[in-house]
């Protein structure tokens, strides 16, 4: 399907996730090995919010791949960023053009999905009349992930994200079974405000995609005291990934099924994620 | 806005009428002369008929500017129709990507269109709404184009062609006044299903973009008996324009204000154009 | 490095090869089976010639990923054709654009390659200026394999084929030896004028990219008599391919190292491959 | 041909200049009012430098028209910049391809160039062989211009830019003589090391595109007290465009035909330039 990152912490080029690992996203774009699909292929996007502040986020998104797109590369060298989200799309059937790369955005909101609405050419028509007229003349691109975030938005996004984004899967699985489509929901998904960042990892039969979030920062640097890229982070810094950048032992803990996390300043939350029928 | 053709008629190279005349659609993809906007340079697509009976038409769509496609001039060069509708896009706000370019294809049938439905973001909802729920999954882009192209499909464009693009105009034009958009509709369109072709010209305000058909060809015969391309066409050969492809006097008659006509075998059709209510 | 395949005989439906197999040539280009690189995703190409004689040919090239390219599929289906080529890229350093794709053409001359000129961008400037005056106005992109191409040109491809090749990589490893290169030729080469097919698999090292032929059909119709799909191919309808597109047993043949083949009416010609310093 | 932008100084969004003025750049990619082709839709590119001291520029570079890019208009609203180049090009022959978009940049110059080689297919191998073999393997793409760049800085630029410039220019007039070309160059030219910028207005026909500065910003203090976006900006701050960006009497002066300018720390230069022979 795809892949993402979300990056949380101490300001970094873009390049120190994006190139620079062993396995990093553009390494995973030509070979994932965690993947349900090795290649991601069908375009790109990274959507990072300024040095300075929330403010609103810079998106940039293209549709070959992210492995030969010089543009990418120029901006992730030059570009800093404490809050990022970066995405590789290897398309469920939908087409390959820019409005259906993620994050999707809205306002000041990023968001990221890896996974799919099955039969969605099915349930599509109802899933789009349930999200608000008002924001409905936003929705730009034809994918399930889209949809998903102006189902979340309708629900409340911006007010009680984790209850949203409950009721956002309740329809899907609602509108599923009304059209005999018995596990109709496979995510994860990142979502952020500028400020702090939700992840999620669900899907219907209870057998999702993967998602890793790394360790505390503190812990790493006494595993390993020498590495100068951990150094330089602060113990705030959170990354969370569709599968491990590099084979560090200790520092990649899997999301557990059906919960979500919240990056944030201070402790970091991680609950249970129950849909529920909106 | 947009230019177009419709060409029926002796099987001729795609090129004759892409390239070579002095305003070929191409030469106005970058200097249009009657159009509101000069420029159609977000994108161009081709739907051509084989020589050999109706079948299922081509499509080749892309989404740079005509006049620098490299693949449009090869294939224009080898590529001979009895039946071809071509299309270059100036977009009105929808995102450059190839399920916006014209002509969008349903089964055997094409159409394009040149104009845009005022306000249709405020619109668009209600319109997508009244397209048939077995016809919703097909719609792959954004345009307001391909809305209208499946209201009339859910109007019966299959059977009574005029009356569904009546019905199509007439719901667009109740919307809008719903929505207090007084003159939404500005239109010129062509489809076809491989065998006749249908234009229409209107517009709700009742000045309506430009319209040209080609004046019968036994006519042309004999004011330029010396003209070697057209001598090869047979009688029943028409060609529809945006603007005219060259100054041949005689050659071109506008379409009226609110009137369609149909390209057949036998005596071609004029009527008159009214809404209707669906 | 690259995928292709070289097709000659009955006319038939381009999707027949490239899309319908097993192990397709789009297939391929997300999941090469034999080739350096599993993704081929950095362009794609196909030319070919008309079913009524040789003519020119036509060429229709594209920078992404040739799996998710709607044209090629709408081409492959429509297009019918005697003699063609197709070729999916892997870049080995050149930039991805349209120009760096093949098929080359000169003239109704068609060439592609799989390989590469190793340190080519230490090796470019001395073969550049072998190349002759006359054709280098010719050369459109930047890869060694268009230069390999103008090089056999220029030492008689159109006259003598297989000499001129044979020159060709006589330069090459004489050029790679000035500059320390020791082994600077690797390559499968394909190249047609419309009537004859010559296909070329060699290496400096002895150690070539895999190249095979399809068996004499006849030998495949005894073998596969309710093979529906060889049923309707002629005696005379060759294939050679980077890779197996299916899994036939007795339908493929390796190229043997350091050799050519020539397809053509009447016997096919199978020689040894001997570079000769120009 | 093409139109550009050359802007130092006070720090800015790089859409201060690209999209807002009444005839921004954007606004000539389709609707250029001085320029020898009205529409400049054949890619366009941004180099820019940080913020903070002069470091390696960035690159941002499309094929598509300017006037429709996400990405670009994404990038201008977040990014600033003390110095940067601006390009939309009109092709005069040469593929639309990233590589042969501007600016260009070797190490941390860029260079950018409004005009063309005369004839060049038949004048580009003499040329490309004068250019160092060193330098050779970095030009990417197929223009003039990039040829122009790597003359340029085969004689010297980095050391002496003016009369490294003068000597590209007498070489191609040389070098066209050879071939029967009697006005072979025509050009307006920016170049930058991040610190110092050089411009130069030229052709051998003494007839040159257009090319402006932008008035002591001091002086423009005082016409317009009132005018805010102006007001901002530091003295030191220059433009050099080849057409207005805004009518705003006073606020432009033409550089004089065969000229060049420097702007630098403290006074600017003009002097008068003169192709010598290499």
């Amino acid at each position: 399907m795809c892949r993402w990152l979300a990056y949380s912490g101490t300001p970094i080029r873009l390049e120190e996730l994006l190139y620079k690992p062993r396995y990093s996203l553009i390494d995973q774009s030509m070979h994932s090995r965690f993947g349900v699909e090795t290649t991601n292929g069908d375009g790109f996007g990274v959507g990072w919010y300024p040095v300075d502040g929330p403010g609103e986020p810079t998106l940039f998104r293209g549709v070959g791949p992210a492995w030969s797109d010089a543009n990418l590369r120029e901006l992730a060298r030059s570009t800093m960023s404490p809050l990022f989200l970066a995405h590789i799309r290897a398309s469920t059937g939908t087409p390959v053009q820019q409005t259906n790369c993620h994050p999707f955005r809205y306002e000041h909101w990023l968001w990221l999905h890896n996974g799919s609405i099955r039969d969605f050419h099915r349930l599509k028509r109802d899933l789009v009349l349930a999200v608000d007229p008002e924001l409905y003349p936003f929705m730009a691109g034809s994918t399930d992930s889209e949809v998903m975030f102006y189902l979340a938005l309708t629900y409340g996004l911006r007010d009680r994200p984790v209850a949203a984004v409950e009721r956002m899967a309740g329809l899907v699985e609602s509108v599923g079974r009304t059209h005999g489509v018995e596990q109709p929901l496979q995510m994860t998904v990142a979502t952020t405000d500028g400020d702090k960042t939700w992840c999620f990892r669900y899907s219907s039969e209870g057998h999702s995609r993967s998602l890793y979030y790394s360790t505390a920062i503190s812990a790493l640097h006494q595993l390993y005291p020498e590495n100068e890229r951990l150094r330089r982070l602060s113990d705030e810094t959170r990354l969370v990934v569709s599968e491990p950048l590099a084979d560090l032992e200790g520092a990649w803990q899997p999301v557990p099924e059906s919960s979500y996390g919240v990056i944030q300043k201070g402790d970091d939350e991680l609950g249970r994620f129950e849909p529920a029928v909106p």
